[in-house]
């Protein structure tokens, strides 16, 4: 089982892909599809939406699972966010892959075990469940991976 | 020159087609997309897509106005209109279609003459402005076509 994470943004939009395989991870792929403000947003949103089509094209992934973001008082974040995370589902729906989200307390939870978990631990636990030599880079690739692997811990189908 | 104004959101996305000729604008469709919550989010973005897709294919506008939208509080609505309107902008640049997007206070300004007009004199003049026997509804179609003939008022090119 292929499953592609996706931690959204409009600037800077973090991937993991990793398989499941007898209750073990292996790494696939992983990094970001970044946007330069210089280009239109519209422009911006094509390159989200290629990038992600680009990654299931090439590692056919069976599902996605994609970050379900909260603000608490940044509107013009949420709102550009919200934009990135539209195009990312459409580009999963319009090549037929079910998602799934999570918000980031379940992705604490299923990683490091309590949901109060910080950064550094779950970036800690997404380096040995991968066994990898270093953190991965950026953040939101790292986020993307744990997300991931997050699906992969919470659906029972998957093992 | 046909403007497609379109007002963003999930569950109802407003959309309006003007053309503007000799200073004058003439009505040739509104209405709204409507999508329930009794699918998945990504399906509704799907119909969104589609939808804005099809008011391209029938009607050829030449140019895009999306409303800017502003939220001081509620970053959930804001998450959710940004999805929408991610998938909006996406469907016009697939398009070709050059895009512009105009806050609320700059829909006033063009269509009242003041930014503190309300949603009652902004409709009031939609409907003398295109000749119509009645108010257009939904709301969100009202809103769509203000939106359009703002562009149309803040665009000389498009006389």
């Amino acid at each position: 089982m292929v499953i592609l994470g996706i931690d959204p943004g409009t600037a800077i939009c973090g991937f993991g892909l990793v398989e499941k395989k007898n209750y073990q991870y292996k790494l696939l792929d992983y990094g970001a599809i970044n946007t330069p403000p210089t280009i239109t947003l519209e422009e911006r949103l094509v390159r989200i939406y290629d990038g992600i089509g680009l990654l299931i094209d090439r590692y056919h992934p069976e599902e996605m699972a994609v970050e379900e973001l909260f603000f608490n008082n940044n509107a013009k974040t949420a709102i550009a966010v919200g934009q990135a995370r539209g195009v990312i589902l459409l580009a999963g729906a319009h090549k037929g892959i079910p998602i799934y989200e999570y918000t980031p307390l379940q992705v604490k939870q299923a990683i490091v075990g309590y949901g109060r978990a910080d950064k550094g631990q779950i970036q800690y636990m997404v380096k040995t469940m991968l066994n990898m030599k270093e953190i991965p880079k950026p953040d939101d690739a790292a986020d993307a991976l744990a997300i991931a692997m997050c699906h992969g811990q919470s659906n029972r189908k998957l093992m």
